[in-house]
């Protein structure tokens, strides 16, 4: 198992992390098989998309209309006074984990196509992403 | 392959099956690697969440507002007449399938993180859940 | 690995792979395992549902409710003018990739559940669908 921490900046927040899912497979002794990538928590998420900075605003954009931070009553708020009810669902509806396969030690992404963790919590977060390798 | 079965009481509910994947994992010869947790079936679906009286409300309300029992027209409905056009598409966007890395026999969950059977069929059902376990 | 081409007619097309799949499995030599299946690029995505005409229609209508072709303004298009933004996002939404276990050289899907690819993109895409076994 490799893991690697990611610092965020806070809510929606797009953090590319091909290089390193990319460096774990390099380090390891492995050339054909698949990298899942999972982010611990609850309120991050793991997908791929064109990282560029239009797209990094629209995703956002869009989960923010499926689940506005105001306007919805959410029963998180009710029990636990966090303020991140629309964090938590967003989280879930994206979901924690990717399955991506590697072939000659090489992810088998499109060109535009990157590896990122999306920040929903309300704060600045310190995330561990783990990267397990199946393979030979 | 292991599997178990959930009943399910119905609609939107979330079953917390957390347990029974790390029993899964406990049972076999196995300490590292990744559990793929799938359900059968595509009316339910599988995610992750902090598993609180809240959030098992919150993430079903979110999807009742992007696909609403009622107000829309679903060609499912159209064509079949089994009232549950709304549970097909929302099973669909959560997704059957979620794979979990985990180390030393343990799911790498974050503390406020479980495993989420979610129910969209518009009545009780029985779930079979497949977890499949790669590693060593 | 293996891959297999899939020719798609335009935006919001659904189409079983289930088949091409299921073939991959069986021209391995694996029984046991999970297939990753993962669509290459950032305009369609990978899903499993009941391949039916109603619901082929009703899980692109309602991402299309989710992230509307027009009247939201996408920073993806003011930056690149190709017309594509909301393609992009429900892409990222959806995902890339399913893990579905196999037993007995079958994938352990419902009756009524099928692996699909969606097209997002807003034109006739060539598409590279890539399948990863694990197993024995």
């Amino acid at each position: 198992m490799k893991s690697f921490a990611v610092e965020s900046d806070g809510e929606n927040q797009v953090i590319d992390v091909t290089e390193e899912v990319q460096k774990a497979i390099s380090a390891a002794d492995v050339s054909d098989g698949v990298a899942t990538v999972f982010v611990v928590g609850s309120t991050a998420a793991i997908t791929t998309m064109e990282f560029e900075p239009g797209l990094v605003k629209d995703f956002p954009a869009m989960l923010g209309r499926v689940a506005p931070k105001s306007g919805v009553e959410y029963e998180h708020q009710r029990r636990w006074h966090d303020g991140n009810g629309h964090s938590h669902v967003k989280a879930s509806l994206v979901g924690p984990s990717l399955s991506i396969p590697f072939v000659d030690g090489e992810l088998v992404l499109g060109e535009w196509q990157q590896v990122v963790l999306v920040e929903f919590d309300i704060r600045a977060r310190s995330r561990e992403v783990v990267v397990q390798l199946m393979g030979e």
